[in-house]
């Protein structure tokens, strides 16, 4: 068992009533700490207090939370933290109550070991059949609904693969099941548009920053056989590059090794 | 607190680690009981257990879950049973286990209190801006992920309008908030098909089987209008008449009523 503060206090249970189990209703943040920091926090909390406002929940305060996921990565030195927020209890059924109590739930979980030969050689990725629906009101934000990443996850159990592709309904690329994507042609890094679904990632926005002319647009499918490179942004594992996807090969580009070494820069 | 057993345990917590609370990753069904008696009991553990096939649930037994639910309705002679079957604890990640041990809920709720003008004269009903999203994989089953459900009924706060019509992208009409929807025309009952997006509520199958000539297909909005009557199921409400829809009176019908009776001789 991780350890694990709910609102505060050393529990690891949540009421049966919490709107976060009977509806998904809340949102969550994964964040990797390395000796007690966390590089990208800011930007966890940026994205949070977002999707507060777009779900119409009382942003919490950040301090409260930074001072909570400290107190449990004490001891780890590698660590992630995942912060769940939810509308809190509430009667039967989805009216949102008028004064929500939010529940927050902060656990610290051992990070995954690190791979070397991933970081060095690239993953491998596959095209997953699972589309992602199309829903703007819920686009970008990491809120609770991930059936559709739960059913991408399950297609396939073959560890030499790494991560799955998803598309939407209209075969436009959006991003790995728990990771984004990123394509370098001629030279231009590009990520997809997420205005309609995927989850804006926080490695993906600090990509962006570090990469201030990437283009962030639509991006068919057969786009990515023409790329140079390919990689994935993740906040728990980092710049992934990606060597193979759909029988196609690719090479570690330099843009790549660039900003894995911007990473390691970050303290990661 | 309502009555709760937590795979058979009197408890009212679940664990933070629970897959329910960190993806939505599981189902529920909402059940009417009357003095002991659930009449569609039937008709809920179908879509249960066929919601445990499409997410890759094993099935719950039948027969617990029919203990269990009277267990916690003893002393309620009008109940509403929650049910929630998530896919458990596990690992952190959208990987399902691959030998999950399912959480069983099984909470009792006071019913709703009876509302005979509702009943008698009609409810009315408003049009959501949010749209539901498009998604086969999830469409008709009772799934945790109700994020779009909880934003639709945010929408409104006034207590005269009890529900609130959601179409899809399209404008096609899927259902209300919490209750299928149907419309006569010219003799003819039909509500809409839900391949792609909706919940395929147990009511609505009680009056697809009560009604076999109904016909489920697509169903634009503009259609409403010239509907002689309109009304909605629910498991939980019964079948409520729409008396106002968009500026648009409508004179409860016979249909409406016949089903009503139907409803009566069911045992609610």
């Amino acid at each position: 068992m991780p350890r694990v503060l709910v609102d505060g206090q050393s529990r690891d249970q949540v009421s049966v009533l919490d709107r976060g189990l009977g509806y998904g209703d809340g949102l969550f943040e994964t964040i990797r700490f390395v000796e007690g920091k966390a590089p990208l926090w800011p930007r966890h909390m940026e994205r949070l207090v977002e999707g507060c406002r777009r779900l119409g929940l009382p942003a919490p305060n950040p301090a409260v939370l930074l001072s909570e996921a400290c107190a449990v990565v004490q001891q780890l030195a590698q660590a992630v933290v995942r912060i769940t927020l939810t509308r809190g209890a509430g009667a039967r059924g989805y009216k949102p109550p008028t004064g929500p109590q939010p529940t927050r739930i902060v656990a610290a979980f051992e990070a995954p070991p690190p791979d070397p030969v991933a970081q060095a050689d690239g993953i491998r990725l596959r095209l997953c059949a699972t589309r992602l629906a199309s829903q703007p009101l819920l686009a970008g934000i990491k809120h609770l609904n991930r059936l559709e990443q739960v059913l991408a996850r399950a297609e396939w159990d073959d560890p030499a693969i790494t991560e799955g592709l998803l598309c939407d309904a209209g075969g436009l690329v959006i991003s790995a099941t728990a990771a984004n994507l990123f394509v370098v042609a001629g030279g231009v890094l590009a990520t997809p548009r997420l205005d309609y679904c995927g989850v804006a990632g926080v490695a993906r926005a600090q990509v962006l920053a570090f990469c201030p002319h990437a283009q962030v647009r639509e991006m068919p499918l057969a786009e990515l056989r023409r790329a140079n490179e390919l990689f994935l942004s993740s906040s728990v594992r980092g710049i992934l590059p990606v060597r193979e996807f759909g029988g196609h090969d690719y090479v570690v580009g330099p843009l790549t090794r660039a900003l894995q070494a911007h990473w390691r820069a970050l303290g990661f």
